[in-house]
């Protein structure tokens, strides 16, 4: 273990987030929330002279492995967010910490699921803070942090491979450090275009922004009780559509920009990921028009689609309560929300791309076993997947499913009915945000004991770094000599 | 695809099933149920003129291929369930002849979850016919008729792998037909066994003969709407034993005869199996009596240790009202009964070896990714697994969580709550029999629509037969010459 290397990293990362906090100062400052502004100066303050002490003296050895990079992955993404959650508590949002902490860790990891009651009347600055994170932890902090500090490329892969999500992190120019930059080149772009639009449909600037927050990192915390219902129709589609687009995985965009629209339409999850929206949104909306909970055909169309890419990308934002749909659309939306959106996207979940490697997998096996001569591979985007990469996707489904019954257990001494069970551990474990029952749309988690919490954070930095990096860094073996 | 040595196979099942229903004949007769005794008699001259008919004129080929097998066995459950379900209809028991179908695939496959709002008064020999399915199916009707008839080793083994459970179906002794009468012989001495023990414990003899059926194939009907709570905790006590019993790799039975007690022990999964069924039963028994349900702790560790033996087993049995318990209690419960019991047992579920190799698999990842240079190798009972193994259980678990999302889909179009619709479908395809809610211990299946009975049977047949046989059986590919 290369120790000076992950306190440099770490430090570097203080660094990060004391320029982040600036943002909800300055928007303290704008609003007029003095106490608020001071607290979050204290804490840059303090941030940046921790971060910059830390990080004066370089590692001798820049080299780090694979391990390393999990490491650090995790204790990244753990140190981030407990001091995120600071804020929330400085400024008396949030008085209780461990609260405060899966509100953060919620935010970080773009669940969106949230402790507080009611977000009416939370300042300006800290409600700015708490959709911020979900912009930080979409795309990733550790990818930000590549594309900023200098750092050899067959190292900083290490990173980046903890950090994003999927069977398989490719870069898409052959430097590392390029490829961090490209992502977020277009991760800003797709959020300034989505601001300007939903101010262009009459939303407030403010609202715009937290909004957009909030869907292009997949989130789902809204800044008002009504959530995404009360805005109006023309905004929902905006949102509908950005957080379809969000759940693409970015290597497609870099491929239109380019000017590769073969390369870009060959990717394989991306076309199976629309046809689901679309198929599960026709569904849904004949099932709710039938039940007449939604009379109007077209309006039954839209709110579907919304809930179906709101569940499908991990964001979970509600325009109407679904809970209240019958058991077809409920169960539909929750067996989404479990596959998820696609790998390399801002989208949590198991990812379409290894639900499409465990069923062609699944599918060779059967074809083999009536026809034993036939050749077992499994192909993706027209390419073979390696037979290691169907293997570690094989091992991920069990991790998985192990990780999820361990959590349903935990959770379960709360005693609270089998849906809010259930749904609550397949809400924090997908990065989604709501379930069904007591975490339902209209629901939060601030009933929930400790140690449910501590359970729930847990699956949700789990699931944000998908198992690897959170199982690895608990694994005594890992810190051996 | 052999279509004549498939006939001839499928005919000599039809007159060894004549022969089968010459008992609840006999129990009539005893019993004074003449009208019974006329429908009994009249199907069995029926199928045996039909079998042996059908299987006058041997095959000319009896080469038969692993497809073949997988067809066969899908074809035999079918047809023997399709059969099956005729006394029960011209008893006039249930007249309904899908909810005859259900009650008899649901005792075929050992599930023992029934259509029947009440079991009481219902006539002995019908009774007798409806528990003794669980024993045919326990052990599987075609391991029975490679026992009996002549066949070339090397083509029944496929029928063999094709109906018995578990990730590799091996031969105990060398000759699969030898294999066969083995399992058949330990089958029937336990069965003889625990008629005895029960009797001895003050059970009537009918009751003790029907109730073992259950027991052994780990089927779970009971012949009164008491369930086991009805008998004396002696009784009880045996009913434990035995399910746990049948939930062992039968492999380990044919050790200790031979006195190979090492081999026995060897065997990983038994292990665990004990060991995981302890715990439960110590973790629940504290929970129950710690909610106020149970106040003897003793009785509350009896009552614990056979709902954990019961749904570990798949049997399905119930004592006390296991839906009443707390969360935490039936989340257990709930997690326990889709790992299931043994490979070659007559229990359901995924099966401990399976979860063993999973589970073992994503450790090597892990281990892996930390160190790339350890040997990426899953050992069990003290040998290395196979690769093609391990991918042929990863592809089960995908075809296992495809197919159970799929039903629950389908099964959400009736709109009964969460609960009911995920436990429904977990409680079919895993054998189980009972799930939570409306399925509960003392619920039944009787409210769902046709459309879901079809989906639960469906689920039946392919958890019994681990869904293998009943996919490629639907997979048109399998029928292309």
């Amino acid at each position: 273990m290369n120790y000076s290397m992950i306190r440099y990293i770490l430090f570097r990362l203080f660094r990060i987030m004391g320029f982040l906090l600036m943002l909800p100062f300055f928007v303290a400052i704008i609003h007029k929330e003095y106490d608020s502004a001071e607290s979050f100066f204290l804490l840059i303050v303090i941030t940046l002279v921790v971060g910059i002490l830390g990080s004066v003296k370089k590692p001798k050895s820049t080299v780090i492995y694979a391990k390393e990079g999990f490491a650090i992955t995790a204790l990244a993404w753990i140190f981030m967010s407990m001091l995120g959650a600071v804020p929330f508590v400085m400024t008396g949002t949030i008085p209780n910490y461990i609260d405060a902490l899966f509100e953060t860790i919620s935010g970080f990891t773009t669940t969106g699921g949230s402790i507080l009651t009611s977000v009416d009347g939370i300042e300006y600055s800290v409600q700015f803070w708490r959709t911020f994170t979900h912009w930080i932890g979409g795309m990733g902090v550790l990818v930000f942090l590549i594309a900023v500090i200098p750092m050899v490329d067959g190292y900083s892969m290490h990173l980046m491979r903890a950090e994003s999500p999927g069977p398989v992190v490719g870069k898409i120019v052959p430097k590392v450090k390029d490829t961090a930059k490209i992502l977020y080149q277009i991760y800003i772009a797709i959020t300034l275009l989505e601001i300007i639009c939903l101010i262009i449909t009459g939303m407030p600037i403010y609202d715009a922004v937290t909004i957009t927050f909030s869907t292009v990192g997949t989130g789902g915390f809204s800044v008002n009780n009504a959530g995404i219902g009360g805005y109006s129709i023309a905004s929902q589609v905006v949102i509908t559509v950005f957080m379809a687009l969000c759940g693409v995985n970015f290597t497609v965009y870099y491929f239109l920009i380019n000017r590769k629209p073969k390369e870009a339409f060959a990717v394989d999850e991306v076309k199976y990921y629309f046809a689901t929206m679309f198929i599960a949104a026709c569904l849904i909306s004949i099932n709710v028009y039938k039940a007449g909970i939604i009379t109007d055909g077209m309006l039954s169309f839209h709110h579907s689609l919304f809930a179906v890419t709101s569940v499908m990308t991990t964001t979970g934002f509600g325009t109407l309560d679904f809970d209240k749909w019958p058991m077809f659309s409920k169960m539909i939306l929750c067996l989404l929300s479990l596959v998820g959106a696609c790998a390399g996207s801002t989208g949590g979940g198991f990812k379409f791309s290894r639900a499409i490697i465990v069923i062609r997998n699944a599918r060779n096996e059967l074809n083999y076993l009536v026809h034993p001569k036939s050749v077992k591979r499994v192909y993706m985007d027209g390419h073979t997947v390696e037979g290691t990469t169907v293997k570690s996707v094989s091992a991920y489904l069990g991790l998985y499913v192990v990780t999820f019954m361990v959590s349903c257990v935990l959770v379960a001494l709360d005693n609270f009915d089998f849906q809010t069970t259930v749904t609550s551990v397949a809400a924090t474990i997908n990065n989604i945000g709501p379930g069904l029952g007591m975490v339902g749309p209209m629901g939060n988690y601030s009933e929930f004991s400790v140690l449910s919490k501590l359970v729930l954070m847990f699956d949700m930095l789990a699931g944000r770094l998908e198992l690897l990096p959170i199982l690895i860094f608990m694994n005594p073996k890992t810190w051996e000599k």
